[in-house]
């Protein structure tokens, strides 16, 4: 049987939350990567580097797999100092999350004046520390045009600090591609569904609330044009899933929960996408070369392998309707 | 206390489905309107005047008020012929709908080629009776690009058939006002959601499965287009509700049904609407003037008197969720 072997994949981008979801999600991930950045926006955030190391510690018992390597960051407020960031880079916690206040499931606490002194004072030590600033780059506008309107505070960042890597996390504008290649210490991350789906796939039929996220889904144009950056596997963008589990009744019922999960589906998915394209020469870079490149983090002996035989997905897992839940994928696990 | 009368107000494009949800529905249009035309598209759909006529009755019955005038529509299938529309003539059956097969709810046996030998040869027949086409104007392409593309079938029939009055229902792309604009015989009906929300209120938040309807609702910049024309009481432009009863049960739980209630909310809504921009004057040929000279329908004796004060619009109305449910309106029923 056809098979691939890939060697130590990464997911820069993941939502654990935390309690009974974290207990139940982990796993799935463990299981595909070797290592992922857990996002800071908790209930509450994760503030300092006391609560990273906790949270930390439960991610590695809920998953199991000491080998897991989930790298963590805090969520960027007024409030971070120089002793604090000086902390987290002796702890190997490297990363520091920028959320614009109300963007997005858990962005109350986020930063309403992005350039203001307090902000860039602790940038520039991020700088000087060698930390990585990971945005959720939207403004407060229409919903179409968020990304697009927070251009211009990428570009005022990359100029500011020119030594500080940022990344554009979970790209889904085609107009944010130029803006990265623009900027040398400017880079992004793509997910799977803003590379495979469309506003189509929520609004374009019945309403589709497990297809909704933040960043919105783009257009077909906006879809195709990300695809091909990541079958290419352009060396400024790395994968990350942004994979947020939000219990099936979060999500509807009206309450309308933002966020798709994709945790154990990514790979047999992104596998059949990239064969599909005739690009499957070009996933390990995507899903670990370019990351290993842009972060600066080492490969890890983790292998997954992965066969031609046909896997459908459940309609729920773990109390979570998973993207293209009941679809069939021409990959599964091996 | 505060107050005005409207004098006749006409609903140009109304859902009032069969059944229980007919039953329990009507008697909120037959309350604000003289009349409103009722659209074909239920299931099974409304394909002959017998058909038609026994609907009417049923209407009738529900809404309890002998005096309102429900005025009703065929659904435009390659079946109809000169016969039957001789017959819908003689009968007071005055509109065709034609629905693009798939465009909306109840769509399924809708016309996949619009312009085909035997369309046209019916269209002529009803441009020879002094009939009125109805058209649900959407492409099969790109959710919000589906108005757009259907302007050339537009043009088209407008040019083939210059004395067959057209009506572009429920327009909801602000460049669809220039294609009304352009033919004479082509006119168009505005909905109470497409003035006054965008998809900012479907997916700029949580997702909104209440504001989810057909057309999508458009950008911030459309809605404004729509709302000024709405507020000059452009002539070429009558109210038409497309107010739409879905269950709670069937917006919700991932059933994800297109279409918005607004028909015991209307005249209030439009009210506060108007006043807020000053234009309370132009209401009256908004909702009656404009459709008795577009349609040629006559005014009728009944008036509507609203009263200056705050309304709060229940979160529930007959097992539907009505817009701007708990939201508190400056006018309300006197």
């Amino acid at each position: 049987m056809e098979q691939i072997v890939l060697q130590s994949p990464f997911d820069m981008h993941l939502h654990l939350r935390d309690g009974e979801i974290l207990e139940s999600v982990a796993k799935f991930t463990a299981q595909s990567f070797s290592g992922a950045l857990v996002m800071p926006n908790l209930n509450p955030p994760i503030l300092n580097v006391e609560d990273a190391l906790a949270y930390q510690k439960r991610i590695l018992k809920a998953c199991g797999d000491e080998n897991f390597n989930p790298m963590m960051s805090l969520y960027l407020t007024e409030k971070l100092d120089k002793k604090e960031l000086q902390k987290a880079k002796e702890k190997d916690i490297l990363f520091i999350k920028l959320y614009p206040k109300g963007a997005t499931t858990g962005s109350e606490n986020g930063v309403s004046e992005i350039l203001n002194t307090k902000i860039l004072e602790i940038l520039e030590i991020a700088q000087e520390l060698g930390l990585i600033l990971s945005i959720h780059g939207e403004s407060n506008g229409f919903v179409l045009e968020r990304e697009a309107e927070f251009h211009a505070v990428f570009a005022e960042l990359a100029e500011t600090f020119p030594r500080l890597k940022i990344i554009f996390e979970h790209l889904s504008d085609r107009r944010s591609i130029a803006v990265v290649e623009k900027y040398d210490n400017l880079y992004a991350t793509l997910t799977l569904h803003h590379i495979s789906l469309s506003l189509e796939d929520v609004i374009g039929g019945a309403l589709n609330p497990h297809c909704f996220c933040k960043p919105i889904l783009k257009t077909p144009k906006d879809k195709d044009a990300l695809l091909q950056i990541a079958l290419s596997a352009h060396k400024k963008f790395s994968f990350g899933s942004d994979s947020a589990p939000h219990l099936q009744s979060n999500k509807e019922n009206a309450k309308g929960a933002a966020g798709i999960f994709t945790a154990p589906i990514l790979l047999p998915a992104l596998a059949t996408l990239f064969e599909t394209h005739k690009s499957l020469e070009n996933l390990e870079n995507f899903i670990s070369g370019n990351a290993q490149k842009i972060y600066g983090i080492r490969a890890t002996d983790k292998q997954v392998k992965l066969i031609k035989k046909p896997m459908t997905i459940p309609q729920v897992i773990e109390g979570i309707v998973p993207l293209y839940a009941g679809k069939t994928l021409a990959w599964s696990f091996g």
